[in-house]
Formats: C-alpha cells, structure tokens, sequence
C-alpha cells in the first residue's frame, strides 16, 4: 500500500502568551494510506513546519520533506525506517525538517500498528510496555508563594513526582532561585520527589550553576534539567564531573535534539545521566527508540519530554516502553484546553499510579477534529499568485 | 538607529532540478535603519525560512526571529550580539530559526560597516584582510570523461586548487569512484591540489571510508570532506584516528552546522582538519568568527563554505581574514545566473591569484534588484483569510 495523503491541522489557543507552556498550539498530522489513516504530533512552529513539508526545493540536497514521503510504500516497519532515511538526506539543508517529519514519523507507525492490530511498542519488538511513575510536569509560579501552591496542588491529585520550570527561574539571583526551589520543596512535602528545569538559561555558564547547587541538594532535587544550551557539552560535562552523584541532583537534558546523534553526544560528552527525548523533534517514534537503546547500553536513564497532548504522550511511550530501568514519565499536567481536545483518549495513571503505553492497536488513541474545529485555522500559501498551499488539502 | 525594516527576496531559476547545485535559488535579506541599508543572504530554503521570520508564536521559547529583531537598537557590535542571544532563546523551539537568522546577521554587520565606513573585518578586531587561495569548487560529472573535462577546464582557468564533490560520487563501487578521482587528478595535473566532497554520502558507514581511502592518498587528495553526516562525531574521530597524517588527506567537515558549538564538537570530538563554515548556517558572520578562533587555537584550518553569490563570499571571508594561517577560500565557479546576477562586484582573484575579504565599507558589494528581478518570486501567506506576509513589504 502507498502513502496516499499527507494532511497538517494547525490549531491555537486564541491567545497565545509568552509563557512557556508548549500546548498552546499544535500541529497535527493525518497520514492516509487505503483505507487506513494515521495520527502524529509535530512539537515544533507550525507553520514554520508546513512550510518544510511543502516548499519548492532549492537543490537535491534541500528538498522539501513530500518528496521523501508521498506515493511511498508503507507495508512493513523497514519501509519507515527507509523513508526517515531518505528525508534525512534528501533534506539535509531544510534545517526544520526534522521537525516536520517527526509528526509523519509517528503517524506512519500508528497507521502500520492499525493496519496490523498491535500495538506501536510491539512493531519496535518490545514484548510489553511497562508502567511508568509519572512526574507532574509544571511551571514555576510567578512568586515563591504561587510555586508553593501549585507544588500543594500537584501534592493533593496523589502524584509522588513534580517537575518545576522555566517561569522566573534563573533569571535573578541564586536567592531568588532558592525561594522558588525550597517553596516547591515544602509544597510537595519529602516524600515527593522533585525535578527541576532550568530551560536552557544559563547558556554555557557553569558558575551559574554552581552557585545554586548546594540548594539543588538541599532540596533533594532528583535531577537539574537543561541548565545550559542543549549544544553546550563541555558546560554539561564541568558539572556531571565535578558535582557528587551519590548525593543531590544529576543532570537532564536533551529535548532539543532533532537527530539521535545529538543526544547520544549528550551521554558520550555532556555525561549527562537522564536523557529525555521528543519524539515529536527528533525524528519520530524510531530515532528516539535508538537513543533508548542507547542510554539503556551506557546506564543512563532514558525520560519523555512531553508537554503537549495524550497523543504526543501515547507516541512518547513507545520508544522505551519495553526497557524496565527507565522508570520516569513526563506527565503534563496543566494542558490547554486546545490540547486537551485533541483526543478523547487520556492515558490515566492506573491503580498503582502508574502511565503505560497503551496496549491498542497503533498509539492506542483518537484524535477528535470535532473538538478540535474551534482551534483549527486555514493556512493558505501562494507564490506568485499560484495557490501551493491550503491547509487540510 | 533602530532597525526599522526586513525585507527578505527569493529568487529561482526557472527550473530547478536535483542536482546539488546550491545556487538555483536564493534567499537575499535587506535591512533598513534609518537611510541605512544592508545586506546578507540564507544559505537555505526560502520559503521555510521566511516562516520562520514571521510565523505566529507558539510560546515564548518558540517566537519568530521577527520577534528579536524589528525595532533594536543598532549602534555598535555588541547590540549585534544581544540580538543573537536573544535568537538564540526566544527561538529555541524554531528550528529553522538559525538559517533565517544568518542572512540577517549578515546585513546587521554590513549596515553598521557601511555606517562607520569600515570593512567588517574590522568590525571583527582584525586589522587586515589577508588573501587566501581560491579552490574552484564544482561538482563531479556524471561520467569520469565528463570529470576529467571540468578538470582540464579548471586547470585552463589558472586555478591551482580545485575541490569536486557530490555527483555520482559515492553511490556506486570503490572501483566507480576511483575512476572519478583519477579522472579528476589526470585533468588537474600533478601541481594543483585536489579536495573531495563526499556529500554526507556513506551517512555513518566507516568501512566505506576504507574502501577507498588507498585511492584518495595515491591521487593526493588534500582533504576528504563530509564522508558523514554532519553530526557523526564517532565516525570522523575512528577516521581521524586510524589514518596517517603525514600522507594522504585528512578529514574536512562543518558545512551543516548551524550554531558554533556543532562546529566545535566536529574539531574537539570529531578530530577533523579542516573546519568548514557556511555563514548563512551558522547564524551569520559573529557566530563563524568564533568557531574560527577556536580553531585557530586548536590547530585546525578554518575554510569557507560558500556555493552561491559573491555577496555570501564576501561575508564568509571576514570571520578568518585576520587569521594569516588558514590559506584556504572555497570559491564557486559555476554559480547559475541567478548566482551572479545576485551582486555587479565580484571579488575576483588579484595578481597572486588569491581572494580577499573586501576592504570597502561594510561587505563591499552592491545588490542589484533590477538584474535579479527576472528571477524573484512573490510569497503571500494567509492565515483564516487574513495577509500575514506579503514577500518585499
């Protein structure tokens, strides 16, 4: 069978703020083959993506991503991993298209998973999809005492993990940082484990760092996220070597990898011991299961970064749902309204608190453009009054 | 003076087909501030890089570059550098944001040249510009004889390096390549170096290295360059490390990076030579005048990567023309008409036969919009029916 139609669906909150709470937009992606379709999720600038699915090449090497993907054969998992293959080299110089393919990617598996009747971690070669202790996946609050609250919050829906970030973290002092850290920490109480994201804004400033690490220990931070540039290994590396491992936080990072080979550098070089991946940048569903491989080979820990919609998490799941050890979820707990439409299906946690990989056919959940429909808006582009794009076509 | 104004320009040929000829379109960047303009170029998809100017937000680590740029203050090299930080953040999330901002870099430094009445270069802290060696870079043929032919034409060129790449290079047998390099050497003669670009072809293959590695030191090949994709750190350093340095080429790379520290990595993990910037990649001139420090502090040679207009030459000579060491300048020899309709100026070679960075004001080069229009296209965008980018407003 062949990849008949590739549609995007841009949908936006009608405000969109200068937080940095990722679901305030989405683009989605329907992959129809037969009678078969297929679902994914973009994480990325919408129409900063469509573009790099649609625009006229520049020259062999900077095509758009639709020539490695339309009237494609789509029998079997290697036909994927051939297409991921060819956009790799036939976009090289298309900077967003791994963006733009990371969505293609999952809705290729979950349309193969569908048409075969099992599920995508199956297709993998995972026997099970393990349970997963969910972190709430939060953002500061504006002042320690909304920290606090959300922390008590996060506390009182029975979640036993939180992650705070970005807000006004980072950007005062190492007091105004300890505020907000030892805030989420009395909120949460002890017996919560508590991650900490800095969002990238240190850049490559190691002292920085150290300047807040006794209060990363003090407040028993699991791990420190994204302290620095997702590039910056060398500044990684300075703090994974210097700091103690058998006592307060390790280092995460690795979201912003838009090809394996950046996040398997993040454990060769950064030495970082978390490594959280989005499928929906990295390339899908199938690059994102070789770094699992891979953290799993080094004994780092392989972790989701999810914070946009239940079928961006069902696709998150997969690429480690077979591997015991990598015992986190990123869980977002703070969705849009946008987001939460998106699908009716919600992977809840079970009786022992626990997010799995569904065990339906394909990603296991579907996507509801009835709910959506309040969100969507029509992209239309033209070159040289020639119609090139219309959204939904 | 703040920056009042982005124009961005796309021009194709008519037909643009697959070869991998960079120069078949263009993305050309004017800057307004005050009566002053400049100007840059992206060595990158057009339209993909427009988006990514002024797509709607999507949080606020995933802004337009728009967003960082229209109405900042422009007076000095340093507010340069504060708006590439703040890219560099607000963009996070938009992949494509580094080749939309490099053309923009790029005319930042040529306005503010041309308002102090000073070359770039010298913005940069150099206190010359010194001339390098020209390498006519062109493509293999499609046969040997058809290689063999653009050799012999370089060399009646009075070229005495000249580097050949992509092509059928690589996708057939040691045996077919062979012929290619020898065809490429017979044509040259013995007295003019001889570089190969192998494109990212063998992806992460080291075994295809070796396979023709005897034949790349018979024919005394300067440099192999790209044998890997671009972040195949492993495979360059097993390259580098098993090779004689003394005999035979070494290994060139760093044309995809879009950020110094990816170019970095390349030196300090990937252990290659030569270090090879595109400036309308990187991020612009700034960022490429760092990773040419860098390399001149670790020994390694800093090239030029440029395939399209004598405006990106222009820009990518000033990062290393302080550097007297790296002797080396990429120049195109069969650029498109579109290519070289792009700038009246051309830096060509002086009476030694070497190619400087100009030592006008600014970048040096005029833009003509009157020789190029015959190739520009009109881009409007809408979203739910309202006009969100008109191409030129």
């Amino acid at each position: 069978m062949r990849i008949d139609a590739v549609d995007f669906f841009y949908a936006s909150m009608p405000t969109v703020t200068t937080a940095v709470d990722g679901s305030q937009d989405a683009l989605l992606v329907r992959v129809r083959s037969g009678d078969d379709i297929g679902w994914g999720e973009c994480e990325a600038s919408p129409l900063v993506s469509i573009a790099a699915f649609m625009t006229p090449p520049s020259h062999g090497a900077c095509q758009p991503v639709s020539a490695s993907v339309l009237g494609r054969r789509l029998d079997k998992p290697e036909d994927i991993l051939a297409i991921s293959a060819d956009v790799t080299y036939r976009s090289m110089d298309v900077l967003q298209a791994s963006h733009t393919y990371s969505g293609i990617e999952m809705a290729l598996w979950d349309l193969l998973g569908k048409r075969r009747d099992v599920p995508v971690w199956s297709l993998l070669g995972y026997d099970r999809s393990h349970g997963r202790i969910p972190y709430a996946s939060i953002l500061f609050g504006d002042t320690p005492d909304e920290t606090y609250d959300r922390a008590r919050e996060i506390r009182s829906q029975g979640f036993v993990a939180a992650k705070f970030g970005w807000g006004p973290f980072g950007h005062g002092t190492p007091n105004d940082d300890a505020a907000h850290l030892f805030a989420a920490r009395n909120g949460l109480g002890n017996d919560t484990a508590l991650m900490v994201d800095a969002g990238q804004v240190w850049r490559t400033d190691v002292d920085a760092v150290r300047a807040r690490w006794d209060v990363l220990v003090d407040v028993d931070a699991t791990w420190l996220e994204e302290p620095f540039t997702g590039s910056a290994f060398d500044a990684y590396a300075a703090i994974s070597a210097s700091t103690d491992p058998s006592r307060g936080p390790r280092l995460a990072a690795g979201e912003s990898s838009h090809n394996p080979h950046m996040a398997r550098h993040l454990i060769d070089y950064g030495k970082v011991a978390y490594i959280q991946i989005d499928t929906g940048r990295v390339g899908g569903i199938h690059p994102a299961y070789e770094v699992a491989q891979h953290a799993d080979h080094r004994g780092v820990t392989y972790v989701n970064h999810t914070f946009t919609s239940h079928l961006a998490l069902s696709a998150a799941l997969q690429p480690y749902a077979g591997l015991r050890r990598h015992r986190w979820c990123e869980y977002p707990v703070a969705l849009s309204p946008l987001a939460q439409a998106v699908t009716p299906d919600r992977l809840e946690r079970d009786e022992d608190g626990l997010v799995s990989a569904p065990e339906k056919p394909g990603l296991g959940v579907t996507v509801d453009l009835d709910a959506l429909a309040p969100y969507l808006h029509d992209i239309q582009i033209t070159i040289d009054g020639h119609p090139v794009w219309t959204s939904g076509q």
